[in-house]
């Protein structure tokens, strides 16, 4: 029999223990008050330090999410990396991460890398969905890593960087299911968010056009997926029909302004869900065409006024990592699902969460998950155990900006460098992560494990 | 009913029409004679010229595709590229791929990039196979494009060279059919060869390690691949079991190895098929440790006879492109699986084809091919006919090594730049071929497409 209810058995999260307030950072930089925390909605930024970047994290990601829920690695028939953080323009993240796998044993492990900025890590999970239902499946598991690391240089955009990455096992049968017939892309030639520049770590890019397309492709998405839905189902869906949306976030200003539009977009379409109030204050701007209805602050006002209710319901719960780490690219989703998972645990079974992702140049989907509890190990309380979010939160270094501009510089010199060590200073991270030591005269990169602390000396 | 024999339906190959022979290069290099010509088994080497890059080369073979099989641009519902050349770090080549179906106003095709070096192609290809024997499959085309230039610093790897694109349509009940259960990889942490110089349009490479690398990804998934068969279909699976062999080609003299040394696997595990004669003249060597066997200049030699007779009948048919064009990376296994299509058109019915993809890094997948003559336009036959490969090789344009290093020294200042036009010189592009015109300050790269010659002046 075909695989039924496949999708993600399980999770992991990481991300580096150092971090900076947005609102010291908004401070020294001399932005206006509030500028960061209630302009991006931002409330801390996380980035790594000189020993980790998207290498170390996946390798920490991978053998954490192993361990924890007792995986061995023979078992995965597939591995899929989505990340935008080109350490090298021809080998792949995906084999540095096989050192876990050869060591045990395994080298027949199916997929690469995944790329278009923000969305590689959606193209790697549908990739891994896919494979367990074709007929090149071996029965063994998939496994999706999303890793990132945003940098900006100095200025407005700096305060919107992040980093981190997520793991996720996939089968069948699994707590988070794809409703795979209910998914709609939006793929378009756009240049609002680029790295064309080779040798700088830093994107080129087109603030308000990336907002504009954002909510353009949100809108087309959107559109598609109703129609796809209708048409399989024979009845009208509008937002009541799902219990959480969580959202690409790059910063949560945006995040807002989506749900709002998707708000507008049910009024405008007339679904049969919105209620008087709502008609009677967005009706009025349904009128606007399509351009100056991205660009009228009234309306982005009136709808997120309109939205408010239901997005504290609705879209808050997945909104708690992306916050308090920053954009994390292809890991964003996934970190704003794993935050939806974290808060609200116990009560998600049974519910519908849309998920839109999101990439710059342009690729987005909005896609649905059908959750259940499930058994453990592979069941959502088990997964928001092991991921210890809170924890993790608060485990954290917080560093003052001096310290963290003059860590940008030492950055920005090493990027695409050789023949330098780190300084192997771990005294942040926490046991079992990974942190690089050195890169040799080839390039070669060379990373170590922190173990352990043995109790009692021995 | 899930669909069945899902596969290959339709292909298109482009390369540029600007070429160096390589006997000509080998002279103007001071090179010992023969050294590229036999020591490589190369004849000729194509190269982008200042107006053609991996961009127009995928826009080039999308559009003949779609135009030559009659696809409406709505009929594809999942794109996806394999590429190592890096325009962008972060933008997808397959976002500009999308300008042709955004102007038929498709924008839900779903897909994005694929990399790891070579290998990106095959694992673009295995993602559109599984998108269609998946549950989210909307009954739509799959389109997979695998475009590469392969330029090296001036030195002993310069002539390894090449570029091309391969389009290839994707759908159930295709003339070219994978075997989705006998599939077997080989993936591994390596640095063969990788591009850590983001800086620099040439790859690191080591050249010794790199071809060790590839026969020892070989071996592994040639052993693989008959465990898996063996397991499924209950019998022993040797080389008499297939009809033809393709090999992942950056240059002919290690596909004559490739195939010699599965010869040597034969022997080495005691196939029935195998006759007496090789077994007398390989099995001395199968004492050698694996690290030996690779070193042997004994076995390389040994086995090299033994395998002529069937090199000639199943490799052979499969080496005319990459020989006349050199690496195509992600495309070369497509454009040597090309060229059997185009040698043995009418004889393919109903034989299984063998490929192997290598991606330095390093990634490996043997696979296997079915093939049936098929109904126009998805025919074997028609295929040829499209792909017209004696033609294209016919109409190129040969330079001198001179003007060759000169085009090289432009380049080379061109990689990741700004703010540049091109010559336009279209005189070599035959009509419908995409051009780069210029490139703006902001990095924005803008093509065009030479138009047919209208006859009688109108």
């Amino acid at each position: 029999m075909a695989p039924q209810n496949v999708g993600i058995l399980a999770m992991e999260i990481y991300f580096p223990p150092t971090c900076i307030q947005q609102d010291i950072l908004e401070n020294f930089d001399g932005a206006s008050k509030g500028k960061y925390t209630i302009g991006l909605g931002q409330d801390c930024m996380a980035f790594c330090s000189e020993v980790e970047d998207v290498i170390s994290m996946g390798l920490t990601a991978v053998t954490s999410l192993l361990e924890k829920y007792k995986i061995d690695p023979k078992q995965i028939g597939r591995m899929e990396v989505g990340s935008e953080t080109v350490i090298d323009k021809s080998k792949s993240i995906k084999t540095f991460l096989m050192k876990i796998f050869e060591d045990c044993g395994n080298t027949d492990i199916e997929g690469v890398d995944s790329t278009n900025a923000c969305y590689g890590g959606t193209a790697a999970l549908f990739n891994c969905v896919n494979w367990v239902e074709s007929s090149s499946w071996d029965g063994r598991y998939g496994l999706v890593v999303s890793t990132d690391s945003a940098v900006y240089a100095e200025g407005p955009a700096r305060p919107t960087g992040g980093a981190g990455a997520v793991a996720m096992l996939i089968g069948p049968d699994a707590p988070i299911a794809f409703e795979s017939k209910f998914r709609a892309s939006h793929m378009s030639h756009a240049y609002d968010f680029y790295k064309p520049d080779l040798a700088s770590e830093y994107p080129v890019v087109d603030g308000k056009l990336s907002q504009t397309c954002y909510l353009m492709a949100l809108d087309s998405c959107y559109t598609g997926y109703c129609q796809k839905y209708e048409k399989l189902q024979g009845k009208q869906f509008s937002m009541a029909d799902a219990d959480y949306f969580v959202f690409h976030s790059p910063y949560n200003k945006l995040v807002q302004k989506s749900f709002a539009r998707l708000v507008f977009d049910d009024v405008a379409r007339n679904a049969s869900s919105v209620d008087e109030s709502a008609k009677e204050k967005l009706g009025p701007f349904t009128s606007l065409k399509g351009d100056e209805s991205y660009q009228s602050r009234d309306l982005e006002k009136a709808s997120q006024q309109v939205a408010k209710p239901d997005y504290d319901k609705k879209v808050q719960p997945g909104t708690l990592v992306p916050k308090q780490l920053g954009n994390m690219y292809t890991a964003s989703l996934y970190a704003a699902f794993a935050s939806l998972i974290h808060n609200k645990t116990s009560s998600l079974d049974g519910k519908r969460v849309m998920m839109f992702s999101y990439g710059s140049g342009l690729t987005a989907t909005m896609f649905s998950l059908h959750l259940t509890e499930g058994k453990a190990p592979f069941s959502l309380s088990n997964i928001a155990k092991v991921m210890n979010i809170e924890h993790k939160l608060k485990s954290r270094t917080e560093f003052e900006p001096e310290k963290f501009v003059e860590l940008m510089h030492v950055m920005e010199h090493r990027y695409g460098g050789k023949d330098y060590e780190t300084s192997k200073d771990t005294s942040h991270l926490a046991p079992g992560t990974y942190y690089l030591t050195h890169v040799d005269s080839k390039y070669r990169r060379y990373y170590a494990k922190k173990e352990a602390a043995v109790a009692n000396g021995h």
